[in-house]
C-alpha cells in the first residue's frame, strides 16, 4: 500500500483518464472528507475494475502527490509497456470498449514536426499513433529528441497503407475525422464521443485525397488572423485537447452533473 | 461593391471575429435565402458599426469566397496595418470595449519556439503580443521565418518589464491568466470572457515568480500521458483556441441560441 516505487498521477482529469483509457491503476486514493459527484464517479469506475480504493486524510494525498493540486484524488499506476512494434490488431485488443483516441499522421516530412506531434499526442493520452512506413519522415534521433520521451511511452503502429488502416479502425467502431481547411464542420461545433480517430495531414498539402475520402468526416479549425494555417503540431494539439475536453464533459455529465456541450 | 482588390474572409466564425475584434470590415455579404439567428447576429453587429450589408444569392457568395465553405456569409475587409513599434497605450486605444485577447510571452529563449508561438498567436487572432525587450530571444530572421508571416501581421509590443505591463493591462480592464503546472484551475473549467491576457512562460522554468504573482489567476492544462509538459507553442495554441471557443459560445448565446459553457 505504501509502495512508493509506483508512479502516481493526481487531479480529477488525470485520474479519470488513467482509469478510463489506460486500465493500469493499481490503487485509487480518495479524500475521506469529500463526497463530490466527480470523486464518486472515480470510485465507481475503480470498483468496476476491481481496483483497490483507499479513503484517506487530505494530508496523505498531499504527501503522495508531492503537494500537487490533487483535488482529492491520487492514483498509483503501473507504467505502460508501450509496444513500439505493435500491430493494429494488438492495439484494438487493448483499448477501452467505449472511449478511445487514435492519431494518424499522414506523411509528415519534417523530423521537428513529427517529434512535436508525437510529444503532443502523448500529452493528450492517445491510445496509439499510426504512422506510414514509407514516404514519410522516419522515427530518427531528431524525432526522438524533439518528442522528449514520447517515442518511448507511446504505442506506435507503422502501417504500409493508411487507407487500409482507416478501414480496420472503422470496422472496430472508430469514427474517423480528417483535419482539412475545407472541412464540412468546424472543430468546436463537432460532437466527439466514443471511439475517435483523428488524421492530421502533412505540412504542405494536408491530407492526401484518398485518405480524405476514407474519412467519415472532415473538420476544420477556423483561424482568426491573416495566415492560412497552423503548424501541424499545434493543430494536432488544438484538435486532440478539444476531443479530450468533450470526453471530460460527457464523463461529468454521466456522473450526474448537468453540463451541455458548448 | 465589386472591388475584388479587397481581401475577403468567410464562414460565420471568421466573419464574426473580424467584426468583433478587428473593426476593419468594409462590406458584409449575407445569403438572401437564410434567416438563421447567427447570420442575423452578424447583420446586427455590422449595422451597429455602419458597415454596408448586402443580401445576395448564394452563387455570389460562392464566387466571392472562391467556392469556400462560406456558411452564408462573406466579409470584405481592409488589411490590418500592424504596428511593429506599438506602445501598450496605442494598443489599448485600438481594442474592442468588450472582448480582447492579448498574449504575453515571458522570456522564450529558442527562436523556433518563439516563431511558432507568434504564428499560433496570429492564427488565434490576438490583438497584440507583448515580448520582453531583454533576456529573451530577439525577433531575428529565424523567428521571422518560422512565424510564416505572423511577425508582419501582428501588433508586437516590446516592454522593459513584464510585471509593469501586466499592471497596465489590469488597469485597462484585462483579467490576467498565467499558465502553470501548479495552476489553481483547469483550463477547460475556467470561464473566459471579457478582456483576457494570457501569459505563457519559457521552455524550462515556466513563468517567472514575480510575473506569476502579478497574474490574477493561474491555469493549468491537465495532461493525460507520462510526459510533464507540452511544447510552448502547442500550450499557447490549446489555451488561445479554448479562449476563442468560449468567446464564440458567448456570442452564439447572446445571438439567442441556448448554449451553456461546457
Amino acid at each position: 500500500m505504501n509502495d512508493r516505487k509506483s508512479p502516481v498521477c493526481f487531479g480529477i482529469h488525470s485520474v479519470m483518464a488513467k482509469l478510463k483509457h489506460k486500465r493500469s491503476v493499481s490503487t485509487l486514493y480518495l479524500s475521506a472528507a469529500s463526497a463530490s459527484a466527480r470523486l464518486s464517479a472515480l470510485e465507481q469506475l475503480a470498483m468496476e475494475q476491481n481496483i483497490e480504493v483507499i479513503r484517506c486524510e487530505s494530508s496523505r494525498l498531499d504527501e503522495l502527490s508531492g503537494n500537487g493540486i490533487h483535488q482529492g484524488t491520487v492514483a498509483e499506476y503501473r507504467p505502460r509497456s508501450p509496444n513500439q512494434k505493435a500491430t493494429l490488431k494488438q492495439v484494438m485488443m487493448g483499448i477501452d470498449a467505449n472511449n478511445a483516441l487514435i492519431l494518424i499522421l499522414d506523411h509528415i516530412q519534417d523530423p521537428h514536426n513529427l517529434g512535436a506531434c508525437l510529444r503532443t499526442a502523448e500529452c493528450a493520452g492517445v491510445d496509439a499513433v499510426i504512422l506510414p512506413r514509407h514516404s514519410a519522415c522516419p522515427v530518427n534521433q531528431t524525432v526522438i529528441k524533439v518528442a522528449s520521451g514520447a517515442v518511448e511511452s507511446l504505442n506506435i503502429v507503422m502501417v504500409s497503407n493508411i487507407v487500409n488502416a482507416l478501414q480496420v479502425l472503422k470496422k472496430n467502431g472508430f469514427w474517423v475525422y480528417g483535419t482539412s481547411d475545407s472541412g464540412d464542420s468546424e472543430l468546436f461545433d463537432t460532437d466527439f464521443r466514443g471511439r475517435i480517430a483523428l488524421v492530421v495531414g502533412n505540412e504542405g498539402r494536408g491530407i492526401k485525397r484518398l485518405v480524405a475520402e476514407a474519412c467519415d468526416q472532415l473538420v476544420r479549425v477556423s483561424l482568426f488572423g491573416e495566415l492560412e494555417s497552423l503548424n501541424a503540431s499545434v493543430a494536432t494539439g488544438v484538435c486532440l485537447f478539444e476531443i479530450r475536453r468533450q470526453f471530460a464533459v460527457i464523463e461529468q455529465d454521466s456522473a450526474g452533473k448537468t453540463v451541455q456541450l458548448g
